[in-house]
């Protein structure tokens, strides 16, 4: 080791940005059958996940991330029983999902087994509900799931993917969010991780629109702080095969018997507060 | 100029951090008397200024923070009429301020007057309202403006600072918490920016701690995105002589006369929203 530091660099180049942190090494380094991973030990941040030069997760703030991936939408749901999550290996949203009393099955459809592999090995306190009798996974294409999986047999669809490039692409696509909204029950909502609203304007008014367009009646945007990732600002996007108003359990919200570190009542709603420029550039 | 990029980059030592932005060119380099300021052109922030080593602020994204720092305070006073900056050398805050028609005199109160000139000459949109007759300037050290205005004579304070390190570490402390209260009228709020919840929690726990020291009964945090501040999450934190609950205008917020491009009514409370881990860091 030198007196320089090292660092871990991901450009964002939507934003003309860059965001660094301080490593102390590298502890694996990895060319899977899908994507480049690496993990970091780094000094402030706890552990890295980094897939493809871009940053996955920190232990130190994805908490802020994997809480809004799930509590909104199964907050607004009336019954959320079966529950899949397409992505996500990092099991994170798994384990908050599971914190659901309701909840009797969720499945984690990853297509990268060694993102879970890894997350098992240097992310820990993210896989602790991995043995829960009601967790499933399957180490699969999401898309094809989706595709085959029986109508009507999930209440919640969480999209907890890699950015719009890649083997991501597809899941930003109208053609994916009708099997979304065919696979989903009565209820059903579908929540997705939507990019920085500051940088991704297009990327979340292309998402609302294709939404629609596959038969969801209401799309809602939750906004968040997210420092590792593109802007530090941070959006999920949900959309419900009926409307979404007067859907949340404020109560059993306020009541829940399990632990956060970001979300609560208040914040839920908070959350789905668009600010001004949001709601102009929305189309 | 070469092929490589060039970047403008500020470490973040109590997150371990770092935020860059691609550079087209530096237009302005100069040591005042104060200070080191510096001026950026960027590919994708527009111009951006940097203070010793730090982001000031940006074209680009520099809304959130001035209008954060403004309306929830002044849509949370009866009447607001007399406002004082300390600070806010940049103008971005006392041209939101002057958007209030209620508002009579606004004073702004900066030590550094280069930081006003160079904001004229390479930010003039935030100078737009710099000649509006309700506007002063003062060019001195607000700590000693404090000590010395007359009693009751404000109704909103806004601190508008660097971090509280060098010339602003004064701004943070019971002493002058104490000269604020002095100062304020009956229903007087003081705002102040108070750092990143993620990196900052001991700095915002001690102004919390000082102001309610200093005599303030209330004390309330509001949340924002801030994308080229440390972590991107930025806060402010306001002090009330009496309870600031129940204070806001809110229907005077939604009727506003006024544009803005991310407060709006409903933003004015979700900002005000502590995330669960504030809730229970906060002493």
């Amino acid at each position: 080791m030198t007196d320089q530091p090292l660092w871990f660099t991901e450009e964002f180049d939507a934003g003309g940005s860059a965001f660094s942190v301080k490593i102390r090494e590298r502890l694996h380094n990895e060319q899977t059958e899908y994507q480049h991973i690496e993990i970091y030990a780094t000094e402030k941040f706890g552990n890295l996940m980094v897939i493809d030069g871009c940053y996955m997760l920190t232990a130190r703030e994805n908490f802020i991330y994997h809480e809004m991936m799930s509590h909104p939408a199964l907050f607004m749901h009336p019954s959320p029983e079966n529950v899949v999550i397409i992505g996500g290996g990092d099991c994170g949203t798994l384990r908050e999902v599971l914190k659901h009393g309701r909840v009797t099955h969720a499945l984690q459809v990853e297509i990268d087994e060694r993102v879970t592999r890894l997350a098992e090995e240097f992310f820990p306190e993210l896989c602790v509900s991995n043995h829960d009798p009601r967790a499933g996974f399957l180490f699969g294409d999401g898309i094809a799931w989706m595709k085959e999986a029986a109508p009507g047999s999930e209440d919640i669809v969480i999209v907890d993917s890699t950015d719009p490039v890649g083997p991501a692409v597809g899941l930003f696509t109208e053609a994916f969010y009708r099997d979304c909204h065919n696979v989903l029950g009565e209820h059903g909502i579908l929540v997705q991780q939507s990019e920085s609203p500051i940088y991704n304007m297009d990327i979340i008014n292309s998402m609302h629109k294709e939404m629609r367009a596959a038969g969801f009646a209401d799309v809602q945007t939750l906004f968040f702080p997210q420092p590792c990732y593109p802007s530090g600002w941070w959006s999920a996007t949900m959309a419900g095969k009926y409307s979404l108003e007067g859907r949340f359990r404020a109560a059993d919200a306020a009541d829940k018997s399990f632990a956060t570190r970001y979300y609560n009542a208040a914040i839920h709603t908070a959350a789905l507060t668009p600010p001004e420029f949001f709601k102009q550039a929305l189309e």
